[in-house]
């Protein structure tokens, strides 16, 4: 059962409702959010009665959730939420496109893709640079460091742009919140490491949940709820798609699970095409598939690799959202 | 190589070609289809100097193709194909919408379901005769067989609509050809069935091509190779999802590999995501996914079964497709 | 629920079942093998006595199965099956060894296979006569057809070997009865190919039936109840590797398949490691495996092909066969 | 280009080497195990002499390995590595058993486990201590922490058995060291956490690696010379199966994967079967597939969950590996 408490409830209501959940032989959850704060009730639910816990002091309402994620699901927010990175919105009516460079490695790289954005109507940046790309070996470079996260940031932060940086190392989630990151992407690699999802899940910051490359969309939104458990409910989720068989494509983009997502959660959805399709001429038509399968946003590389566009086609790929818009009752730019 | 003789080229300039590629120590492949003759050379094509060749009396030209897919690949014909069926063209700047019943089993269901066409948008109906639903076992229901393409074809033709039907066994095609089916559908079990694809490469009628479960596209393009070595070039490809680990879909819809196909071959390709999703409310939003990938059209069903569309969704989708076409170059209904 | 009828049941005794079956509201689902009539009840079955139906004449016991698989399930018959490819016993206590060429070219090269046969204890032969090998496309040779049958069966039938041939094409299979094939191969390809599959259930020979590359076991059980439900109970159901990610290896073989199947069905199951593993030093490790697992033989090629073993490793491999036997309770040559 | 340094050579000879790398515009990779130091000289190794290199001091040989994988790889290290646990020796002529409990919750369950190695002849006992059983969610129990390696770590002591215990957080790493665990297990879902594997590439403690749900052979390799080019080499790739599309199985044992690894790889390779087939009646039988194939040794779980086996399953597991063993030319117990 998840019982979500009333705004401003005080710690006496909260501390009421906990009694009376362990008085009935289960354990509590708490999970303090910005906004609310929710608490799950964990064992055998059947000896506690909803109408009773909702009528408790403090308390707004008690439901039983059927599905193993809770905070995540549906059934307990049944509108779309909305994540605020910095002021943009992610999962609105507005689509958001965050641009970036595979890998921040020079401030003069940074800027260069920074001002790239305002023109296609991107805004929100994001930058690699910690960690090696995908399925890169020791032998190749791994990122910058904090020498990239300070060119990134002065890049964005010139510019107003929210930024946005890959965690790959629950040690430097200080230096990230030192550094003023606008948001914390989870890599598909570490999308099942739970001890760095429990802690960014202590933090106030928006967290990007990339999903992992044989992840069902159950267990994805399982990762998201270990983040959510923490109190930190600014979750949004990445397909960047997932392991496949052929050999055309180096990851099978799962626009299904995206329709899927957007009934079966609350969460934003956004895509990053290009590393599913590994080739910069099928991003355009797999972004677009993904918005028309309900996504809320994109993100994509820029650059010289085979899975990144360049300028001039990122401008095209922001005029074709914008034709696309309002024929899905959208808006972009 | 592949040879392209000039339309209307004579039988002695055929010979004379045939000729010279076998005195070179090669074997021809002689495709004929309706409106061109292509002959493949089968060997050590380096022997082959492509500017004599294309001097040849009545070649229009010849061409090293690398791929191992030929006649259906992007490197011989640079240009999206257009298949027509009865007189409705899949592949052009129009989508079209492909409806009917899982399966035909009275003649007032069929009925019931062709009527539902015109609103829609939709031009071409299909209904499943022959064989079980994907996966269905032999205690199943296997289709109406005979009776049911007379009631596919009694309704489909009250209305001049072009009607589909599955072959599931080569032994029916002359039953198929007979009854003036407008269009022969291979399904995904039998993507494989090299006997019955080289059967239906032997007769002018077009062929929708299902991909198989676990196919991956360039084995996709090979089976559609089979068809056209036998002289039949009028085939269009349909995807209908891969086998993935997922279960939270029936199967994978693989948005990536329309994109793909449009790049790598010159043939049309539409999108059934009603048995990849399973679910009617995931129908539209994958359906629209295929669009904007780069898909000519769509297939759907109609009825009570968990992946298939009620009436009002099939307007609706109808209807999403028009106000999409245009923001993506494309015209429907 | 399945009727399974005393040997030597008589018609009469055979009617008043169905009769029973029908004043029911069920139908009946009559298989006649050579050795026992089984007769399925389908429908709602919950209206069926099942101790009023095993006292009626003729029936020796009446009883519920859960699984969707019912002829092949070991729910009905809680022991191995054995059946007899000619005087050869697959399923009992011996292991066998299945081995032959890829593809037969010529009557020398039939008879050079046929001869390496008893040196490795190997009591089985096949040859590949019609199609092309796996994924071939249809510029690759298309197996010699009749001419490659002939040279199997002379070589086989000249050393007392029973022989073993792949059915593709429905259309061929008098022509396979006529020249007195033993058993009946059916490939991946054709798994779900279920016209194929009642045909060769109408005929009393053996069957071998692989595994199509991304068939679930119980799909792969469901492929061999339509061939039992035609009375062919004569199956044997060969593993060869399915569909993964990986491109270590052409596909991904699944030895916990066959431990599985062992629990599920009452069938034989063999292996055929070779076009899994695609590599000649990977065979023998990976057929070892399967035998561990619970296989009941093994099928191999021999000769020069990437995933075929020469002769001498061949011979390895039964010495290997021998010494590992007895470990598992087995015998072998 | 990999150059293995004589035992015992200086520092100076080192430094020479490294000089001459650099000269060449090269880098330097020095990899300090505890019984050589291997150099990897990274970039355009075409200007790289390998003879030259060879006849430097201290430079025992030099040679060029074309896979990615080079630390790793059977190239470098043409024999079976053997990695010792504690007085154990993984990788040897002699199969090891590695037992013990999913989860560590009581002294008395840790010390019942202990009891039960000996008569099955498990030298080697691990247990599960942090964080959750795969897929487990936030809501299920987390391990017992400390705690629980206490309670291991005092079981495995008093019967002088090294212990194994997984490590699922970089920030652990020097409890486990304090605590003196015998090795470290890496699990799948921190395959490709490679901050963690950077960390453990520094101690001198072996290092059970297990294969990522949809890492290729290939990519599990990388994984484990991320390891080693920290300089320890003490590795042990574990299978345990793989993602795939049939539930008959929670994952899909492959088999191949081992014999591939024992052709591309000098790495012992163990298995563990339980969480593939997730039941355990199939454990035995996969098990013993895994041997055959060419693992090393075997990691089960003994308790009351569905893929772990009881004591009396234990023993007769441990009894069928000394059957076989012979039979392949190893040794049990």
């Amino acid at each position: 059962m998840i019982v979500v408490m009333k705004p401003g409830a005080s710690e006496a209501e909260l501390a009421l409702l906990v009694e009376h959940i362990r008085a009935s032989g289960l354990r509590e959850h708490v999970s303090r959010g910005t906004e609310r704060v929710l608490v799950g009730a964990i064992g055998d639910e059947r000896v506690l009665d909803t109408a009773l816990i909702g009528r408790l002091p403090g308390v707004e309402r008690a439901l039983r959730i059927v599905k193993p994620y809770r905070l995540v699901s549906r059934e307990l927010v049944g509108v779309n939420s909305v994540v605020q990175v910095g002021a943009v919105p992610i999962g609105g009516e507005a689509w958001q496109l965050i641009v970036g460079p595979t890998s921040v490695a020079t401030p003069g790289a940074a800027e260069a893709v920074a001002a790239s954005l305002a023109p296609c109507g991107a805004r929100l940046m994001h930058g690699g640079v910690y960690g090696p790309a995908l399925f890169g070996g020791p032998y190749e470079a791994q990122g910058a460091g904090v020498a990239g996260l300070e060119h990134l940031l002065a890049a964005a932060r010139a510019r107003a742009l929210p930024a946005i940086a890959e965690l790959t190392d629950v040690r430097l989630l200080e230096t990230f919140l030192e550094y003023g990151v606008d948001a914390l992407l989870i890599g598909a690699r570490n999308m099942q490491n739970f001890e760095l999802l429990k802690e960014v899940g202590r933090v106030n910051k928006p967290v990007i949940l990339k999903r992992a490359l044989a992840a069902t969309a159950a267990e994805w939104l399982m990762a998201a709820e270990y983040v959510a458990v923490g109190g930190n409910h600014r979750i949004v989720l990445c397909e960047r798609g997932v392991r496949g068989f052929d050999d055309a494509t180096p990851a099978l983009f799962d626009a299904g699970a995206i329709a899927w997502l957007k009934c079966e959660s609350h969460l934003p959805v956004i895509a990053d095409p290009g590393r599913a399709v590994g080739r910069a001429d099928l991003v355009a038509p797999v972004a677009l598939a993904a918005l028309a399968a309900g996504a809320d946003g994109l993100m994509v590389d820029v650059g010289a690799e085979a899975h990144a566009l360049d300028t001039a086609s990122l401008q095209q790929l922001g005029a074709q959202m914008r034709a696309l818009a309002p024929a899905l009752g959208r808006t972009f730019a």
